[in-house]
């Protein structure tokens, strides 16, 4: 019987390994299919991460010493797939890739989100290297600088105004003629001097070089007009998946409460609606989608497993 | 007129500093009297803050990374005390030392929360080498070794449980004969064989030398008999101070929601009751009292802050 099962090794599953072990539970492991480090090993710099200041290291070198401290205490690791958690009378059941199977006394999911693609060529060459799916993360990096949003949702407009403020100018490309957005989000953006809308177009292509992206060629969908933007930057905000299936039972149905996006609904101390457990990081309701934060959420659940078993005793 | 008035200078008060004004706001400024920091300089050994894992390094030295960074995209600092923050109309004043006072859109409170010291002889000068306040930062440093708890609350034997986990044997030292606490608690730590309850007794002494704390003096108010116990780890749980000053006008009453502990109510967002004003780290309602968690609600704080103002444009 594990005392923690942690289902993902990003940012706040790796915290709350730390968290739990340095803590004194003896049996706590993380289920992650891939290397642990998370969303963030695809960045090529980091500078909001307080305390991490050196630019010459990338998402990887910096996640690296994460794993060393994180697996220091005890912390172990399954390189196996969860395909489901469910509960029976006190503990929880977790089930990975061909039917074998962990019994735990508490669980906590950090599987994250992840960000859709739009598929245009160049997307995956020059991601991290030009095309990013965070504005707050990346956007300090296009300061006085021209980038381009592709999105036409409230999260595309509000990172575009967003992003307003740091970069020069902001051109928004935008499928259709009409923003699926609520109206005041659409006239502040409007009434910002250095935010360019330009509808009915698609990005057909990003190019650039061994440096990273050099610029995008946006397609206008009613001319087929192709016109070359030479931004270094390009924001790609066409949604996210949250990657909640291990919390869905055979049937499909959550085994815990989440939001309508499938976010799943905690408190302050990251306790879901089952007791026992926990979620944290970008898989929560109000996620600020943050290494810090993240991190921040694992700390706080991998407390919060402490204190529930001290409780079963 | 300020875009955001950050009060408090430790690790929620900096990352809200770094992500405000890397997030383009110009007019940033941090009010603390001291050196920016907060409570961890005073710690000789850091081990669970994610992605810091130089065991030479102090508090003081964490801190000082942090600065640099926090400071590098145009946060200011004001060294000034301040004395209480009002809302009129749209906008806050805040009323520093000697009357002077600024106008902001926004404030982050992050003023923190202060263990309360006992008054024993030697518990200042082995603060931080030796004795502690914090079960969850520094137990691990006497893992399988014997450690002394002063309090008899609901914390201090919640936290002698956590330290039953790590270390060989805690000795709780309380000045009456029965402990304020729910009797669940005190059944579970009465069930712990490494726990021992020492009644009817003061810390008189905490000891040692120039590596740190070596042992400390119990005195028995009954029999007035001292005995040494040459345990060299020592923490101190009789309450904290919660930093709330600032949000109490002229007449004493809060300008925000607080609970009975005078710990400011939030959401997940770190918003108050007080449209635009915001608060992060120990001085919220379930504080877990972590670095990285008090890091995670300075860049949520910080974020809001960004989103709100975008708002009355």
């Amino acid at each position: 019987m594990l005392d923690c099962a942690i289902i993902g090794g990003g940012p706040a599953g790796l915290t709350a390994g730390l968290y739990t072990t340095r803590g004194g539970l003896k049996n706590v492991t993380m289920f992650e299919m891939g290397l642990p480090g998370g969303q963030i090993t695809g960045s090529s710099e980091i500078e909001n991460y307080p305390g991490f200041f050196d630019y010459t290291k990338t998402g990887m070198d910096f996640m690296d010493s994460w794993q060393e401290q994180c697996f220091s205490f005890g912390l172990k690791h399954e390189m196996k797939r969860v395909e489901h958690i469910s509960k029976t009378g006190e503990h929880f059941t977790i089930t990975v890739e061909g039917g074998e199977s962990y019994e735990a006394l508490t669980v906590i999911v950090a599987t994250g989100s992840t960000p859709k693609r739009a598929g245009f060529k160049g997307e995956d060459e020059f991601f991290g290297k030009g095309v990013s799916t965070c504005a707050t993360c990346d956007g300090f990096f296009y300061k006085d600088k021209p980038v381009t949003v592709l999105g036409g949702g409230d999260t595309a407009l509000e990172e575009a105004f967003y992003l307003s403020n740091i970069c020069s100018d902001v051109y928004v490309v935008h499928r259709r003629d009409e923003f699926r957005t609520a109206p005041p989000t659409l006239d502040r953006v409007k009434r910002k001097d250095n935010i360019h809308l330009i509808t009915d177009s698609v990005i057909e292509e990003a190019y650039g070089g061994v440096m990273g992206l050099e610029g995008v060629k946006i397609k206008n969908l009613k001319s087929d007009e192709v016109t070359e933007m030479p931004n270094s930057g390009l924001f790609v905000f066409v949604g996210h998946n949250v990657n909640n299936s291990v919390l869905k039972d055979k049937n499909g149905k959550f085994i815990c409460a989440v939001n309508d996006w499938g976010q799943v609904i905690v408190d302050l101390n990251m306790r879901t609606d089952v007791e026992g457990l926990f979620v944290a990081g970008d898989i929560r309701i109000q996620a600020p989608k943050q290494v810090v934060s993240a991190a921040g959420d694992g700390a706080v659940a991998g407390l919060q497993v402490i204190s529930y078993i001290q409780e079963l005793c």
